[in-house]
């Protein structure tokens, strides 16, 4: 597997400021861990589809749950073939009679492919085609406040060098079913997803998401795409994001810790 | 101005879990604030060029910026003209002999012109392009570590929805020249680059950016395509934006906090 993360040599400085003053102002010579970036290009039948920036690992599910979450594939009968092709490049091959001409707008996020041009408007009418696939459900308080020490635990990459995005699948109970962890919190979801998808463990019903990061308005509609009707986060939402998830039925938390959370749909 | 946050009807749960015990898990109905996010479509002489989400408002700066930093503009003087078209729609003219075919790789990120395909060369290929640009300095660590605090109290948003990136420029004495904010931390550099852009207050030499998120590699190029020596980031950084950095002779500084911070390059 690719390494996640690795050590480079730093300086660390220590000042002052603050509530806590310690030493005066100085530079120490240190080894620090840090996250591994690099870019994936997608490919579906050879042709390149989309490129992100990603940790690399766990690089078939990310493109599985990239192209399903994108509405490039809609679950894994979609997908004939994949294979890693060179360093970094990940090739998809399509089963017989799904249009590829779908994954040349996909990079171009979802969008591009609306005849209105680009307003709030269209890319809410994209999220509500998805609504009936959201299977509603809702977490207890007491499941929701347990989220965010169970996502850290399941984070070891995150606690080594604080630069990764987590995403989990949880349960009714509070049970985190799988993890996973990338520099980019749409790359973290698109892999947990996309190992559902690949390991044919569909659908995602009685199954909610927990993130690490903001809820945004793609990380909803990526939600939405896969059937999953909760969406936890550990940041703030957007307001995009509420729209999201009131027009298709997913409920929505943020802001989550141990102690309190919001609910925002 | 369009509003950059808008309050939404939640319901807010406290728990009993952390160290400090409150109330019994209970919902109670109350009213948040949350930050605006809604996709900017960016025209090129009338055709799309780009789609960004992105809290409304600078957002010619933020047109003006995007195209400078992912090298379709070289300055002030390869526009001719911008102005809001639609609602969410910015047209940009450019002045007679800059071509606009750059701009159509430039939605796909960088590396969709690189020939070799995609891979970390690649890009930094390109990000040595610009390091001619890049004027060397190093601030003293004092200002380094006052740095969280003066873009904090830069921040109005944030401060009332906390789900706002910041970035801002500042000066070898540590003062914030000019600072901006956006749900996404690759618009708030563009924005505040944009700004400097359009107002013709180029080069940037002796200026140092801060921003409120990681410092990823696009975060490093962008910084050296404006021709800015130092970026200083709250968050982690990943191993391709030390790469970077390191490539052009940017120094990088990451997890600054009052009392510590980290030099990675």
């Amino acid at each position: 597997m690719a390494s996640r993360s690795l050590k480079v040599p730093v300086s660390r400085v220590h000042g002052a400021g603050g509530s806590t003053p310690r030493n005066a102002p100085g530079a120490v010579a240190a080894e620090d861990e840090v996250v591994v970036e690099e870019p994936l290009e997608i490919r579906v039948n050879g042709a390149p589809a989309a490129i992100t920036m990603r940790t690399p690992g766990d690089d078939l599910d990310l493109a599985a749950g990239f192209l399903w979450t994108e509405g490039v594939i809609d679950g894994p009968d979609d997908l004939r073939a994949m294979a890693t092709v060179a360093e970094n490049v990940v090739d998809v091959v399509l089963a017989e009679g799904v249009p590829a001409a779908r994954a040349r707008t996909a990079d171009r996020a979802l969008y591009a492919t609306s005849s209105c041009g680009i307003c709030g408007k269209a890319s809410l009418e994209r999220v509500r085609s998805a609504s009936g696939r959201v299977v509603g459900w809702s977490p207890s308080d007491e499941v929701v406040l347990v989220l965010a020490e169970r996502l850290r635990e399941a984070q070891p990459t995150f606690t080594r060098t604080g630069g990764l995005h987590g995403a989990a699948l949880f349960d009714a109970g509070g049970r985190i079913v799988l993890a996973r962890e990338d520099v980019g919190r749409h790359n973290a979801l698109d892999k947990l997803l996309g190992a559902r998808l690949r390991a044919d463990a569909l659908p995602l019903d009685g199954l909610g998401v927990v993130t690490s990061s903001r809820a945004g308005f793609e990380l909803v509609q990526k939600c939405a795409a896969a059937g999953i009707g909760v969406l936890v986060a550990l940041g703030a939402p957007s307001s995009l994001a509420i729209d999201a998830a009131r027009h298709v039925g997913l409920h929505l938390w943020a802001w989550t810790r141990s102690d309190r959370a919001t609910r925002y749909a």
